[in-house]
């Protein structure tokens, strides 16, 4: 299964909840996890590891502690490590995450919006 | 530079040549590169990574030596590492390629395909 061909926008459709990245594929020691956001997430960092963003659709702010980065379909940026970030969407906006396996998705922040890690859709 | 976003269809608008592909954007000791194929590509493998193709517009089929898998825009795929595999796309088509900094398109294969490495766009 790991190693077939997946869809985004069809994997995308099985997801229902608001903030719960699923994983969709494995490269090396890194995953693909698509995610469904609404809202304002936490203010977290991942202090060992960079983030990709890549907007499958819709928009989305990533604001740093100094910066708002707006971003719409087709962009991908790259929370660099260690910085502080919080994603928000006034609408939904899909999106998918790339970064090493086991990282959580509130980093080091904790709190209710926590993930389950390594969850396959 | 690197930490900036970037839209991918923006930055495939800059590149004509085909099989080479421009990095737009790094995450730890990833890149991730943009390209325009047509036609059939060389076979080869990479024997140390797996390799991340993202259909940004376009089909393509990756041609596995005992399987051939039909991808289009939205598809993405990981050409497992040591799998020998080769990339056609009968019409032009683009896409986004996910593998460690430093791997070389035609893997060991070499050849007048053979693009130049760490190109940034």
């Amino acid at each position: 299964m790991r190693h077939h061909p997946v869809n985004l926008k069809d994997k995308l459709s099985l997801i229902q909840q608001h903030w719960s990245p699923r994983v969709v594929a494995e490269m090396n020691d890194y995953q693909f996890k698509l995610a469904k956001i609404e809202g304002a997430f936490v203010w977290h960092d991942h202090p060992d590891t960079d983030e990709t963003f890549l907007v499958i659709e819709g928009e989305m702010t990533m604001q740093l502690r100094d910066e708002e980065i707006k971003l719409a379909t087709g962009d991908l940026y790259v929370v660099p490590k260690g910085v502080e970030h919080r994603p928000v969407a006034e609408h939904e906006c899909h999106i998918l995450l790339i970064e090493p396996r086991g990282v959580v998705n509130t980093g080091d922040a904790g709190g209710e919006l926590t993930a389950d890690v390594d969850v396959w859709i």
